[in-house]
């Protein structure tokens, strides 16, 4: 087993339902996770702005040592996959088809829901991911602005939520979807009110567990061998752009333990951050 | 007349609430608009980070020559003020003093409420400058974070809005306050549902206003002096630090009018935006 990390970079915090997924996947496995929180969020910022601050992200995860990036965000994803794995000297992941590949999986009808942030569905990755897969989808798309502040604020099940879900996913209804990816890390926390709106037999994808299984195959097989190759006890850091304080409780709140190692990380003034 | 124009910062598009009202005030000033749409928003980050970011962009309108900097950010104005006041080669103007005094001359009651972003309502900025001018004065806060997704979305006036702001408004309706500060610039377009949430007894202080009266008083003497003095047609630059077409979008919503003079700056590579 490569003892090098895998690095994992997110907008936030959202991301840390990738990291959760990839730690039950891969117990071995060390993580190295950057959260860009200094200049989250990217879902309303151009194209062109959220390529540049990926590019950094890989930049700071590749001096991390890292053998593989993982774009544990679905903007970043959209908009900067490519130019990701142009510059990068190791593997990129992202999100974006491992999604698509549970969508197209879970649709009988072809008629497929895709939610996400202004810049996810400005984008049409998920639209073309599928149909790649599956020409014939029929891919409705809708951007949710208010679902990433309704997350973080905790008003995940209450009268505020319907209100918004309601606003949001009345179209999906009335096309009548039979899957609904939910293309935001963020969006899984509102799973609840969004399943309780869409009904029983609509199919909710979150693509972390798919990611982590796609990671788990580039590693060289099945999950269980990169766990029986690790002797060492992994070890997992954190860096943050902003103030690591919030980040920690809500990232203890995300994975259910208390984290350590987590430290600033500066982007945009490469010479601070030389490791 | 001094010829340099006035700068105007704020994070992103919500500052031009600001700026309108200067341009009524002192219609013969030139001003130069910086929006640091890149990075929108300041109101969830921590205190260092809105610093530094802050100090890049009067840094940045210091390049463009400009008399003075109008900071049009509640929260930059929150938490920055002293940094910037200690950097700058220029005066610089805040809103949180302007606010403050408007609202303590509506209260006949003493009892005032406070809505801002998380950092503004942590900052306690608007607590401090109202009791230093009535000292008896009882003041309740409330973050409101979904209040800008909310206008920005444009869900100013429907079920959505009223859902949310009933949330938020609920205590103040309880603690009997007669004057809400809406402190974020972001706010007045809400100002409806709040008005009727809050009902008619309760006076709610927009700061821009009282602002651009102070930037008269600094600019020597009344508005009108300004005005008087100035031959030319005053000329509005516009800087953003993401791409400049939604922002105009928004910008001519907000001003009414189309805007010329729209480009794209870089703060945090100096390098580029040498003037």
């Amino acid at each position: 087993m490569d003892p090098r990390a895998i690095g994992v970079f997110d907008s936030g915090v959202g991301g840390l339902t990738v990291f959760h997924a990839l730690e039950r996947a891969l117990p071995s496995e060390s993580m190295v996770y950057l959260g860009d929180t200094a200049r989250v969020p990217y879902g309303t910022r151009s194209a062109e702005t959220v390529v540049r601050y990926s590019l950094e992200a890989v930049r700071f995860l590749e001096r991390q040592r890292v053998k593989m990036v993982v774009v544990a965000c679905n903007t970043a994803s959209s908009v900067a996959l490519d130019a990701l794995r142009a510059a990068a000297s190791v593997p990129v992941v992202g999100v974006i088809e491992p999604g698509a590949r549970r969508a197209v999986e879970a649709s009988a009808s072809g008629r497929i829901g895709v939610i996400g942030t202004r810049a996810t569905v400005a984008s049409g990755a998920y639209k073309r991911a599928i149909q790649a897969l599956h020409p014939q989808a029929e891919v409705l798309s809708q951007a949710c602005p208010l679902f990433v502040p309704l997350a973080e604020e905790g008003w995940t099940d209450d009268e505020v939520a319907r209100s918004v879900a309601r606003a949001y996913l009345e179209p999906f209804r009335r096309a009548g979807v039979d899957v609904l990816v939910l293309g935001c890390t963020h969006y899984p926390l509102l799973r609840r009110v969004i399943g309780e709106i869409m009904g029983p037999k609509v199919a909710l994808v979150d693509s972390a567990e798919s990611v982590a299984a796609e990671v788990g195959g580039l590693l060289g097989g099945a999950p269980a061998l990169a766990a029986r190759g690790g002797a060492a006890t992994p070890e997992h850091h954190f860096y943050v752009t902003d103030a690591p304080e919030p980040f920690q409780v809500v990232a203890e709140r995300f994975l259910g333990r208390t984290i350590r190692c987590l430290e600033w990380a500066s982007l945009d003034a490469p010479v601070r951050t030389g490791s």
